[in-house]
């Protein structure tokens, strides 16, 4: 019988617990910046048990391991734990057991449950907190970790951006003074590349730069520096940077920095990990980052930028779509990951494409029904000239970063696919037409999305819409449109997406996503009104349509949004995509 | 110079604030149960500056006295306060300051801030706390109020119930012991009255006993004798409570009741009041009542005596509208108030008749454009053959609560009448269509209704929709349709107003409100789903609509509910009313 390598390393975690004195071991999918997606180095849950879905906690007990991750995550979960012993606990069904909870009915007081600090965020460690002894331990798993993967050190380059370093600063500098503090850590990723409007590669499909910042009214402190730097674009910035009077410090010592810091500092315990929390002896003011917020109102150039990628990026995914329809249609052996790899070759010709934003899901039939689908490398289904195909993708450029979603028919469809189909179409419509008075919370507009889909007694398990960066995180905070009670309010200049769906298990999955951008829709007597405007640039497909179920006014927003699409993209296309594009947003349902 | 009694009274607030070392005194709105609607003894902030709205607080110091309201009373106020000294202070605005706040900037640390610790609940006297010392006086105003009303004690009479006392009283000690409380203290009138299946008229236009209530697993203590019993309705009721072991015991001596008891005692802090709380030496476990959701979900039988209670107040409405349209045509002088009494007269042929469930709004043409107008007694505005009647007005049956606003033309109206009447009824259907996944909170789906008007640039500035009781009171929570991220979930059995609005100053104002029934919509593959089924009967005017503006499955539902109201009404009405009534419910916009 062969031994699982995840069951041997769950044991040497038990023999380790024994030694310590530990009661439980706590593993996370983060990392000490809490990203939603970590660099190799902390994938520390895969390393673990193997689990690949990007939220998933562990706890390894001596005499129980589980995996906690939601509904996204069930099947392919119960095929990668196989033989690793350890259990699959759900979340996000009503019945779900959290961590904190389960720990408290399977350990006695005063038991040590031990946890590493520093992927651990101060308020996750406090909330953890209670009737248990917590052992908080940087780096827990790196003496059972041979061959770990070291903190990510690439090139780290400047980019053109919306507002300049300087008037961000002191923008950041006057939020200091308002609060009355004296320096503020930012360890958000994405937040410190906003803010030094630099970029780099640290994690995958993430453009950031794995370090701290903290800023004061006459300094700055960049802990950045891993190994030696030999890399002559990372130089010049480094250069330019320190030409602005940001000091760079090494990775590793922000902890010593932070212990001898005097003053009152400002950080954000959702972002700052316990570890850093915990050296702290200075004045703490635990607050959100006013960074998070103000990075999500794109400014005006940005905006421009922005709109510039999105047609380009339109124009790749039409030239896809068509090569797609194309190649099925002739009979030829096209996979899943065939039209994967084709799309990202489309997306690489772009001038100033930097890589995708997140891995490609090419989901034919079935496939499709997995939200989260991971496209096999080898032996993926082929596509068939029938049925609907979903594919899910985005591209980081240095003009902005794209997420689009197109389902689309490869043939004849069943009843069932095209009121499906045309349902999510509808919520999607829902959405993107929606007016409502600025400061609204995305959670009080997500039933404009839903209300089309809920009439017929159908739903999706996931958001309708999260935050999109500009040449950022492909996922960006903390607004978002979705099944929740955050007050996160709306504002001008957010990018969201519009992404309902539908999925039925071995059938079909179906998505319409583009990006919307927030306007101004006017002030009236009743108040200050916003609206949306759509980014992406690529038509909906109108022969999968049951036109019967949409109303006129929907069918209206759909001929002139393939209209639009049709107009913006003509020089960007050859002839050929060109005169089928033509066909394929001619106007629909003109006769009703 | 005439002097204002009001200025008088603050006056001679402010010597007993000198004599007492008091700097602020707060005067709240609400009584001992934190009753919305309190009986005229706990009419405080009326007493003591004029102000007759029903929201409102006052803050009175050595050198300022203020009024916080709301939107609804902004004019109101400023009138009533004419003269007395009061300066407003406008909440639910962006720039409100609200009292605990602006009690900071006006007070040094350590200054002392008295209150009626009756009319306090325990939460909100908890967070006035801080940085002053808090006087809690019972009774504050007493010793200055001279014929002050006492507390009311009206008939107390057993009503038939969806069911028995005995099966409500064992579903609280199963309530009880899954707490591992000894017992509950029951403050709020309604879930007295509900449990208990008792009604009284203490409170105007609420038919409830004011009293409280405490039960354990074998005890059940009503405090609730004031003076002398002489009325035999009540004594009878008395004994059948005393026959199922219910004690009877006086109101005042509660305090003392509950400073002895020892146990695990629950408590409410949202309805039970600081005086109360402050008294326990017991251990005390502070969470919202059970009684406040289980009665929220009426019982079949409730629903069934509920629709009864509907087909009648609605044959009522009828017979007015049809009344008021003949007299208004035949050029009779008819006033606001003039309708209001007619109306009256209707609901009182009724045989189970008790009387309104609040005080009619009876509003022409601009009065309508006030949400909360009071019609005047006296030289209220006639009703012209012209515009917009807006009528929002309802009933207290031994059956059931209802709660009805209709908007008619009253002749011709206006193309903007015409838009705002068709842009409201369609923002009330795209709530009385709603689906939605069981356990949705309410401010989830408040979008539905809202989106249609949000879409024109138009809004309202109140909920859409609030719970209502069974002949009880005619707003009760916790749920709630409204603009808030309140959890409390939507369930099965609920009635709740859809009634959007529109208001346009010196215009008009128009409401369309039905009550609907959470019902179960069905489950599949995505869920389980709720949807509403309306239990007003009552025609929707269809001759000032825009039927451009509605979609062709709003027009559908609009003949649908006509035809149905057409149906349902048959036999409770006069051949006269009804032939009106079959030419006011014919379809409309067939031809499209």
């Amino acid at each position: 019988m062969e031994t699982n390598k995840y069951a041997e390393r769950i044991e040497a975690l038990r023999a380790l617990m024994r030694g310590r004195g530990w009661d439980a071991v706590i593993v996370g999918g983060s990392d000490p910046h809490q990203s939603e997606y970590p660099a190799e180095r902390w994938k520390q849950v895969r390393w673990l048990t193997g689990f690949t879905g990007e939220a998933g906690d562990v706890v390894v007990t001596l005499d129980h391991a589980g995996l906690w991750t939601d509904s996204r995550y069930f099947i392919q979960a119960v095929e990668q734990l196989e033989g690793t012993g350890v259990v699959l606990h759900k979340t996000r069904v009503p019945e779900q057991v959290l961590i904190p909870e389960w720990l408290r009915s399977r350990l006695d007081e005063g038991a040590v449950v031990a946890f590493d600090s520093l992927c651990t965020s101060a308020q996750d460690g406090r909330e953890l907190g209670g009737t248990f002894a917590l052992a908080g331990v940087p780096d827990l798993l790196s003496v059972l970790w041979e061959d770990r993967p070291g903190v990510p050190q690439t090139s780290i380059f400047r980019i053109k951006a919306g507002e300049s370093r300087e008037e961000k600063m002191e923008w950041l500098r006057g939020e200091l003074s308002e609060r009355g503090c004296d320096a503020i850590l930012l360890s958000a990723l994405d937040e410190i590349a906003w803010l030094l409007n630099v970029r780099a590669s640290d994690i995958e499909y993430n453009p950031m730069v794995i370090s701290y910042l903290l800023v004061g009214q006459d300094f700055a402190k960049w802990f950045v520096l891993k190994e030696e730097v030999e890399d002559p674009v990372t130089e010049e910035t480094f250069d330019a940077l320190s030409g602005d009077g940001i000091e760079l410090l090494p990775y590793a010592e922000v902890g010593l920095e932070l212990s001898a810091f005097e003053g009152r500092l400002w950080l954000d315990s959702t972002t700052a990990n316990c570890e850093l929390r915990g050296v702290c002896s200075c004045e703490v003011v635990e607050a959100p980052s006013p960074v998070a917020r103000r990075k999500e109102q794109k400014s005006p150039q940005e905006i421009e930028w922005i709109r510039e990628a999105h047609l380009r990026d339109g124009a790749a995914v039409e030239k896809f779509l068509y090569w797609l329809e194309k190649s099925v249609q002739a009979g030829k052996r096209v996979s899943e990951w065939d039209a994967a790899l084709k799309l990202g070759q489309y997306r690489a010709e772009i001038e100033d494409y930097q890589g995708d934003s997140f891995e490609t899901i090419s989901a034919y039939g079935p496939s499709g029904a997995l939200p989260h689908y991971i496209t096999p490398r080898t032996d993926a289904p082929l596509i068939e000239p029938r049925g609907l195909y979903l594919c899910d993708s985005g591209g980081q450029y240095l003009s902005g970063t794209t997420d689009i979603t197109r389902t689309v028919p490869m043939g004849e469809c069943t009843a069932e696919e095209i009121r499906d189909y045309t349902l999510v179409l509808k919520a999607h419509i829902g959405l993107a037409t929606a007016v409502f008075p600025a400061g609204t919370p995305g959670g009080r507009i997500d039933a404009a999305a839903r209300l089309p889909l809920w009439r017929s007694l159908m739903d999706y398990g996931h958001g309708t819409g999260h935050g999109v960066g500009f040449f950022l995180g492909v996922h960006e905070g903390p607004h978002q449109i979705r099944q929740n009670l955050d007050p996160t309010p709306m504002v001008e200049g957010m990018v969201t997406s519009d992404e309902p769906g539908l999925y039925r298990e071995g059938k079909h999955g179906i998505r319409h996503e583009n990006l919307l951008l927030t306007v101004d829709a006017g002030t009236t007597e009743f108040g200050h009104f916003l609206r949306f405007e759509p980014l992406t640039m690529c038509h909906f497909d109108t022969s999968a349509l049951d036109l019967n179920l949409l109303d006129k006014w929907e069918i209206d927003w759909l001929n002139e949004y393939n209209s639009s699409v049709f107009e913006h993209l003509g020089t960007l296309l050859d002839e050929d995509v060109l005169e089928w594009l033509r066909v394929k947003t001619a106007p629909v349902g003109l006769e009703s």
